[in-house]
């Protein structure tokens, strides 16, 4: 299973790959279950490819969502996701922000539906439950368990990135958590 | 010139075409000018078409918005305008309500763009402004004005359609509002 995680913005959107299957085949199956994730090294979640989708801030709007649009289609085109995770809107104090960031989120998950690819939304305080534990995490924390569950040398850099990740990583082990934990912990 | 003028929506997207040029023509030169409009009984804006986009309540938000972006780059492809003018974001007092409406803008800023499009945005004050005369204009008032101006037996219905009809209406206006005015009122 090949989830492509995505946490929107206007200026930087962040985005991370995650596959799931054993000995790292892109198993798509039914096979493909949380107990076999959790049983073997090979199938737990990998990261295929994490990083930014970057617009200028003296583009105008329309432009910026166009770019916004192009990087989440050529991603879903390269790497072929069987889902798309989307992180909900943050509800920022200012609400023209938030207004913004709804129009960046509208073109991600309309290039998910022109694919064809099933989409799953999450709230950020869950995707912080789902992969520190806890909703009311810090940027910090979500980073160090993202290097943490996908055994990877450093935090992926901007937070960003490692929050569009996280979102890949609520997907994937939203089927499987507990039996995640409890290997992660061992 | 021909203008797109859009009103957002999830549920329902209003829009209107308005052309204006001389005789009839699609005038689309330098000499299309807001002299000649005022002129010319032939040159005042014309209403091409205008209509509503509608979407399931049933369906998932990005089937809507595959929906409204496909309706839009329909009408982009089959009437070819010079200009895009969408209604800005209206604030509902529900934050949810309007960050949802700021992903229906999003997907109808994306079309233009696509398109190559030159897209223009007006606040919706500003829009009653110019088409009734005062900010706080009532549907009704707006709808009847929308009429008047373009000589129409009767309002555009439902009024989703006479705001996008409103607002390509602001786009033309905007260039020579003071002659288009006296005019009318002549």
């Amino acid at each position: 299973m090949i989830v492509l995680g995505i946490d929107p913005g206007t200026a930087i959107t962040g985005y991370g790959v995650v596959s799931t299957g054993p000995d790292g085949a892109l198993a798509k199956s039914a096979s493909d279950t949380p107990r076999l994730v959790a049983k073997s090294a090979h199938g737990a979640p990998r990261l295929i490819e994490c990083g930014v989708i970057r617009t200028s801030p003296r583009a105008a709007l329309a432009s910026r969502l166009h770019d916004i649009f192009e990087g989440v289609t050529e991603l879903i085109e390269r790497h072929k996701p069987d889902a798309l995770a989307v992180e909900d809107v943050f509800y920022a104090r200012n609400v023209r922000t938030t207004v913004v960031l709804g129009h960046a989120r509208g073109v991600i998950l309309l290039a998910g539906a022109r694919a064809g690819v099933t989409i799953h939304e999450y709230a950020p305080a869950l995707i912080k439950k789902t992969v520190v534990g806890r909703g009311g995490a810090t940027k910090e924390q979500v980073q160090f368990m993202v290097a943490r569950l996908l055994r990877l040398k450093s935090a992926p850099q901007p937070a960003d990135a490692a929050d569009g990740v996280a979102c890949a990583l609520t997907c994937v082990m939203s089927a499987g958590t507990a039996m995640l934990r409890l290997r992660i912990a061992g």
